[in-house]
């Protein structure tokens, strides 16, 4: 048999195929993925589920006149194979290569970006309105998998659809899945629709009719199922009662029947939901059996699926461990996730205190207000949202916890630059949003001993506070038994001196620590503090050393604009201090993918590059000090 | 008959009356509330809607060891009259008088406060599960309104309600209007059910059962009417979907008939959903006839209902206007708003391009991805959504529009203190949170007329914007006929001078020009600059009298933290410039409700007290001078 794969340039490659090719096809993308995500890591479990899907979409429709928008959009490697990246696809979420989301800048096929959840209905309606009043013909079509159906915006999104548009195509990619499993009403009634005899039967007589009479049988088919579906209390009734008018379920791996679907639905002068049932991870035995694992990971072995243990605790684990023991000892902690059991930690805490763990769905919103209710009635709920994600619940944070003064705390995994997700997943803002927010109190760990004191302080805290740290392994420090409350608003000074001062937040004391020795070594006498709080920030320490020293420098995993050397500089501002200041963080832009270190370095947070900034002012230091002698 | 309103002192009184007592008190209330609103300005229609339902509750539940939790909560003046607030309603919304909305701090029978929508059910589970958890017996009743259906965070409650907990009682307050009327397929789905023959006659079956048998046929009916619904497409379905258990429609102010149907759902050991209907406005005929005009008002004359013709236009309305005048010339301009029509101003747009106007729902996340995908597509979006209000979107203007880079221009009304709105619409974080977010340029315009301009400048600029503006009238300036288009990020020096130099943002241009003022009096040479730009800052601007001045004075109607004099102090700190800088703004506190002007004076807002900061260097000033002569 022909290779088929590196034949494929673009969509219209795809349509030359025949069906036994695609079929064909589905194989070598399948064999190609997993080969390729077993060097560079990333989604493959959700990126095997959607390769018939995706076949049937670019077979049917025509990008980029036609826009596709993925929910997420982690599940678009077979879409970039399919729309000329295929060569790169071993590039993916590596420097310089292919972003593991679609981006609009990397090709005219990626008609809308995403990262976070539960957008794809929204922009995708921006685009059909805007057709309809242009006058266009193209189709738009919207993928989304049933874990976005916990999320609001896309009900939102729901709310307005039918009276907004006439065309517009809906694919529910059902796999059971998020990351973790689904949690809530909206997934029980898509199980209830799934199991339904009826919906089955009728879902295997129409496959097995599309083999006998091809697509105008299914078509039929399509309709009377639509109308068996009407029927019943539940399949389908959801979207009817928002205008949608409702086909399914599907087999999402039947490449015929899909495409015969596909060419149905792109008649219909309604909005429309085709509901498929996918598998994830389907062709790769161990992401079949393990698909939380198979979600999104490093690399691992393309035969087995073994990945490498850690050698190493990350930072998530450390608080997963952490919230335990918390919790063994106060029986007001709770946890809360939204959808991110595994990547923040506490699926460490599920089995020892199921009782206390809620997994709200992907509904950052909802979980703060819900924390929030659960404070008023004296419990202290732990929220485990990375830095990124909590973005969705500002106005949540500051009206249900700050403003009501509520002792919520949120756990913010990911602070900082997150490295191969890109721009979507960098925690950079986290400071400068909510900083602004009067109450909170917001620190960041410089180790993992550290971050354990700090959950320790806001469990005790009567208000809310904030913990913000970054992805993976911390420096390795070992956790102590019992953790002690920090003085909030109290900085740790690590080492005194007296020409320069540096306030290295986080993980950037470490590379304060590498500046500080450089500075030595010109001779300088340098003083290194260890901030703890973005807010409040400690006054009497920065006033301190601006008063004594010649230069402060602060080092941030943030961007600069409001975020802590913002605030130093509001600080020594409203002391009426006039000292100098260096601020080392992320510049005003967008930082792409890649490794953390790489990515320090061409953006300037290094020790280096701080001594570069710092030379000017080390200059008038020693030539002041020169005069003095 | 006695008056019974005046021996109110708290919900144990109310359940001491019998029901023509009660029906008596309904009647009081409501003349008291049209008498004392008219004085105070106020929420005057939606709370004559919920007089009857607000008494059943606490006739039956028993606040505060019942928690209820109203969304929005601007319709708790009922609620607050009835647990010991009678006497101050007078004082609403008044300097140190009540709250226009529900706050814990006020009363223990405020168990949650809100001010935006679509929060309730969340706060109320959350209530409900640690009750569970706690072993408690107490009722959450959560009071929703129509318009809050139409926001995801509500769904994303729903969807976790059922899983969670076996008690919880929601009360769906349908009067069909939000502030304007309600839009979307959520909004006719719950038209349809009570335009439903079957229901509206099980219903009136019901009321007369009532009155010939009392509370145990109504109780049978209810099960009735519940079978009857989920026989039904329609009735019901929604909720049931979601595992709720639908009960209603019912008569919102038939009392013995909410009082015997609260007394059921009581007892039910599932969460229930009690869907009433009311009228807003009820029994104040002006109310009644112009729904959105009673909404929420300033004073009026309780007889006719009339209201003070203004004086002057507000900026709301010029930026209506505007936006026309845009759009006649554009046939890519098209306006979002997320179901604020009248107050935004876009209710003056609407008439003229109703296919370019969307009103999206309580759901400013959608709204600003819907806008996002619009653009996409070629078009010019403005959203005009309240500064308060975008930070419900803040994810999404990072990732959708600012990340994508793409041009949809934000147009933020109650850009600054709201007043008698209090805390949770005051507008009073929108540089910090939006100027961490590269790519978006925010701009604050000095005039009525300069919002034109910037509202021109936003449609010709390729990139996210931003214009913040403030409440009410501005200085009455005229609108010229054609826009101009500004350079970006280039200030305006009002006037020049070399020893002080004032950055007087948007609505404080007048303070900084009576500080001018103040200090030339004083024999001082003083630059007073319209900014502008609150990103990017006018590096150039700034550099030049940083370092030919002696001091310079930022004043901004915003918080301190983050806010524009702190974006002024990264710009000298990152040109290398060592200048004093005095900093006016608000306090990193949470400003209460009261009037603009006395509040400016209470924290410091004022050119008097800017003098009085500005003291230390001005004397230093002089002394220098002195020491030159």
């Amino acid at each position: 048999m022909e290779e088929l794969l590196s034949g494929i340039e673009s969509p219209a490659d795809v349509k030359r195929l025949t069906i036994p090719q695609l079929i064909q096809l589905a194989e070598e993308i399948r064999e190609r993925l997993i080969l390729s995500v077993s060097k560079t890591g990333g989604h493959i479990g959700p990126n095997l589920g959607v390769v018939e899907l995706t076949l049937a979409m670019h077979y049917v429709f025509d990008t980029p006149r036609d826009s596709f928008i993925f929910d997420v959009s982690h599940q678009a490697y077979v879409h970039k194979m399919l729309t000329g990246r295929n060569r790169q696809l071993g590039t993916i979420r590596q420097p310089g290569g292919l972003n593991g989301f679609m981006l609009r800048t990397e090709s005219e096929h990626d008609s809308y970006g995403a990262g976070h959840a539960g957008t794809s209905l929204s922009a995708a309606l921006g685009m059909a309105v805007a057709r309809d009043m242009s006058g266009g013909k193209e189709h738009i079509v919207a993928l989304a998998g049933d874990a976005a159906f916990t999320n609001g915006i896309l009900f939102e999104a729901m709310n307005n659809i039918a009276v907004q548009t006439k065309r517009l195509i809906i694919v529910l990619n059902d796999n059971d899945w998020a990351i973790d499993k689904n949690v809530g009403a909206v997934a029980e009634y898509f199980h209830k629709i799934v199991t339904n005899p009826t919906v089955a039967a009728m879902h295997d007589r129409a496959a097995g009719l599309l083999e006998r009479f091809g697509g105008k049988a299914v078509r039929h088919m399509a309709r009377k199922a639509e109308e068996a579906a009407k029927g019943l209390i539940g399949p389908g009734m959801l979207f009817e009662e928002f205008g949608l008018s409702y086909y399914g379920p599907v087999d999402g791996h039947n490449l015929p029947l899909l495409i015969e679907t596909f060419k149905f639905l792109k008649l219909q002068n309604k909005p429309v939901v085709l509901h498929t049932i996918t598998q994830k991870g389907r062709g790769f035995q161990p992401a079949e059996e393990k698909q939380k694992k198979f979600h999104g990971l490093g690399p691992y072995n393309p035969e087995t699926g073994e990945t490498k243990p850690a050698v190493q605790k990350t930072y998530s684990e450390i608080f997963g461990e952490t919230l335990v023991k918390l919790a063994d000892a106060n029986d007001k902690v709770v946890a809360i996730t939204a959808a991110m059991p595994s990547g923040t930690g506490l699926d460490l805490f599920r089995p020892k205190h199921p009782t206390r763990y809620f997994d709200v769905g992907i509904a950052e919103e909802h979980g703060v207000i819900f924390a929030a209710g659960m404070a008023t009635k004296g419990y202290k709920p732990f929220c485990a949202i990375y830095s990124t994600f909590l973005q969705r619940a500002f106005d949540q944070v500051v009206h249900d916890v700050c403003l009501q003064n509520l002792p919520v705390v949120f756990c913010m995994d990911r602070g900082g630059l997150s490295g191969d997700d890109g721009p979507t997943h960098h925690g950079l803002f986290d400071i400068s949003y909510l900083r602004g927010i009067p109450n909170i109190v917001h620190m960041v760990p410089k180790d993992e001993d550290e971050l354990a004191d700090m959950m320790y302080t806001a469990m005790l805290h009567d208000g809310p506070s904030a913990i913000r740290y970054p992805r993976g392994a911390g420096p390795g420090v070992k956790v102590k038994k019992q953790p002690v409350a920090l003085e909030i608003g109290v900085a740790e000074v690590v080492q005194d001196g007296n020409d320069v001062a540096i306030l290295g937040l986080g993980a950037m004391l470490p590379e304060a620590m590498r500046l500080a020795a450089m500075l030595e070594h010109e001779g300088f006498s340098v003083a290194v503090i260890n901030p703890r709080f973005a807010k409040p920030i400690d006054r009497q320490c920065v006033a301190n050393y601006a008063k004594n020293c010649g230069l402060l420098v602060t080092m941030e995993d943030h961007a600069l604009a409001g975020g802590f050397g913002s605030a130093v500089l509001e600080t020594i501002n409203e002391m009426q201090i006039a000292a100098p200041v260096v601020r080392v963080g992320w510049p005003d832009q967008f930082i792409e993918h890649g490794k953390v270190e790489a990515l320090r370095e061409k953006y300037g947070l290094t020790a280096e590059a701080a001594l570069e900034r710092a030379r000017p002012y080390l200059a008038t230091m020693e030539s002041r000090r020169m005069a003095l002698r």
